[in-house]
């Protein structure tokens, strides 16, 4: 019983991981015949992926770049709500509909591209669903992926979900104003996140006051 | 070549989920003979569940209860170290080894359980993994489910991820010491969560300053 099971199981997990897959080359090749530099952004709920994309824009925007925004989330508009004053084009793509799944796949990646126009863009920003865990297995089509970590975590973070600093370019250390009033150990966090990946570029920064902000547009105007 | 897949998956996932039913009956039956109270603790990664623990121990030892703590991690002993100086039986339950799981599993628990003296404990706690979506889909044999939402992830989390708060008989709001520092409205918090749940039971604590601790020590006497 056991073994047939077994034999069932694992043609069908290859299955869905291959047109996953295939989806995110149809998505790949789209951004490429537009040149459109696309940024998966990942983190635990709350580590601030919305601010940082709230605070990144505007000055995305003076430096003439079109951005354009796909919402992640299980449920609720609530975070394209809060983008909507930018005057970006933005995209909520729930999980919700296709079973609350607890990350943003291709299909939904795809789903959501019908929205926009690809030939007004520059940059796009993909939010995925908070979760430090299951976004972090699945390629979507993008050009980089980046994990945002905030100071409240703690140090341990890249220790105990190696997967997601593994498979990311960037780690952006957010909330970098709370850390006086926390007992995090900076330095222990940034060796902690290299030994989990030594090539990984860490971008510690505020949202809040805008402290190191430059560093991250100065990488995403680069790559773009 | 879609349907055939879709009526050769929906089997198999009734097949996973009723097996993992069956396992949590199991680790069920076993918590009412030894008439252990067992608590599943669910959050966000970084949201203070193994701090918690670490306070919430030693004022349980101070009324003779006797505790445990099964530790889920994808990886890493760094939590069940946290804990071993509490000098209770602490038992690591690593997923990784079962293909890096985004949640602790019936089968996780069952595997924890042969390593504690289950005639020897008045309360069992499961540190899930730090994840706000995964977790709350699997019964694993608990009382009850808790789940740990700290100050620093905002408002609106309860909207965004439903199924946790719906799960769980109890919301305990972490780190209120950070509160003066982050522009946060716990009246709104609260109002979020009772949105979503309307019976839960609220519970702010800061495992810092030690405010709050006492109720939710209660709650814990109270039911086990």
């Amino acid at each position: 019983m056991k073994k047939k099971k077994a034999i069932m199981e694992i043609p069908i997990i290859r299955d869905v991981l291959e047109e996953s897959n295939a989806l995110a080359r149809e998505n790949r090749a789209l951004f490429d015949q537009q040149k459109i530099f696309v940024v998966n952004i990942m983190s635990s709920p709350g580590s601030g992926k919305t601010t940082l994309l709230q605070k990144t824009i505007p000055l995305l925007q003076k430096y003439g770049l079109r951005t354009a925004v796909i919402e992640g989330d299980i449920t609720s508009t609530l975070d394209s709500e809060r983008l909507k004053p930018l005057g970006i084009p933005v995209v909520q793509a729930n999980t919700e509909p296709f079973g609350g799944d607890c990350h943003v796949g291709a299909h939904l990646v795809q789903a959501a591209l019908k929205y926009l126009d690809l030939s007004a863009l520059d940059i796009l920003f993909i939010e995925n669903i908070g979760n430090l865990v299951c976004p972090a297995e699945f390629y979507i089509g993008e050009d980089r992926k980046v994990v945002v970590l905030s100071t409240t975590e703690g140090e341990d973070k890249p220790l105990k979900y190696p997967l997601m600093f593994r498979e990311c370019g960037v780690c952006v250390i957010s909330k970098m104003d709370l850390a006086p009033h926390l007992d995090i150990n900076v330095d222990l966090l940034k060796s902690n996140i290299r030994k989990t990946n030594a090539q990984i570029k860490i971008l510690p920064l505020s949202s809040k006051t805008g402290e190191g902000l430059d560093a991250w547009v100065e990488w995403l105007m680069k790559k773009s």
